[in-house]
């Protein structure tokens, strides 16, 4: 019973996904998720109680998939470069799909929450990085870089990324650049 | 005469700068900017025709000024390495009052016009930057960066922070990070 509930929440969080992505945060029902799921009023409202949650439970599991499978790959002693090329690719995968950006819904659903989820939220991402660039500096595959600094660098440019693409043409050639530059600030052999 | 109507023009743009910031693009109705500047109806219109025009106006002469003050110094010789502190410095000040950036107007207001505008937008921020960095390049100044590429990361971390700026709690210690990132990047004796 629960892996069958469990099935049907994360079905939800992906067919809600997309909605999100496309209308933001404000326009979007609790009607527009039951038309996206074909669940009854009351079927979706046995796994959220609201927009606000629901939004929430997609922004949490985002997340926390980015950061287990950091977690994972250094706790089984992948090379902390392998690791950084999976995410800068995945990253660059991200920044040619604007309109899957969750930018324009994360600013207006933040309008309506507190800040504490919002912080919360980055402060996953800055754990994120920073573990893995302390990991990469400890066995000598990075630059002893200022952890601080270039993670703040990677969250924000990214971020800005994902913002700017929405709302103008960016080449390719933009995206490779920012993760050429993430490359090269970490990478020993790169310079 | 024209400078009176100059005058009222910059008075407008100066009084609902703020309107926007604070309220996004779509809330902000002329009536809005009536109340704010004291003008009449027939006053404001005369010189826009709506919050759209106004907000553009707002946009361009940002941007302009910005671009104007780098043109300036590196034709009168100024050093690229004090362009470049003057620069980061304002750029640390703009990131310290969330309250007073545009980003969420210029996101709604993105989505009301067609995209060569906010391209345009764009263009004049990296021909600014990028004008720069080829300046202090050339005298010797500046690393031999990649042009393109430190751009692009300066013109997306900090649209990335005015973002994020307002919708989490940001240090200014995340701030002098990033501007940090950026003057390493570039100045020969900061490494």
């Amino acid at each position: 019973m629960t892996s069958k509930k469990e099935r049907t929440r994360e079905m939800i969080l992906e067919a809600a996904y997309p909605l999100f992505a496309k209308e933001g945060f404000n326009k979007i029902t609790m009607k527009d998720i039951c038309d996206a799921t074909g669940l009854s009023r009351g079927g979706l409202y046995s796994h959220f109680p609201g927009t606000k949650e629901l939004f929430e439970a997609i922004l949490v599991r985002i997340q926390e998939k980015e950061e287990m499978n950091f977690q994972k790959e250094m706790a089984a002693g992948m090379s902390a470069t392998e690791i950084l090329e999976k995410a800068l690719s995945l990253m660059e995968e991200e920044m040619k799909q604007p309109d899957e950006s969750l930018s324009l819904a994360i600013y207006e659903y933040a309008g309506s929450v507190s800040q504490p989820v919002m912080n919360d939220f980055t402060q996953i991402g800055f754990d994120k990085w920073s573990s893995l660039i302390q990991y990469g500096i400890k066995r000598k595959e990075f630059h002893s870089v200022d952890v601080f600094e270039l993670t703040n660098v990677i969250l924000y440019v990214y971020q800005g990324v994902r913002m700017w693409s929405r709302i103008t043409d960016m080449t390719p050639a933009v995206f490779s650049s920012i993760i050429n530059h993430i490359r090269k600030e970490l990478l020993r052999n790169e310079e």
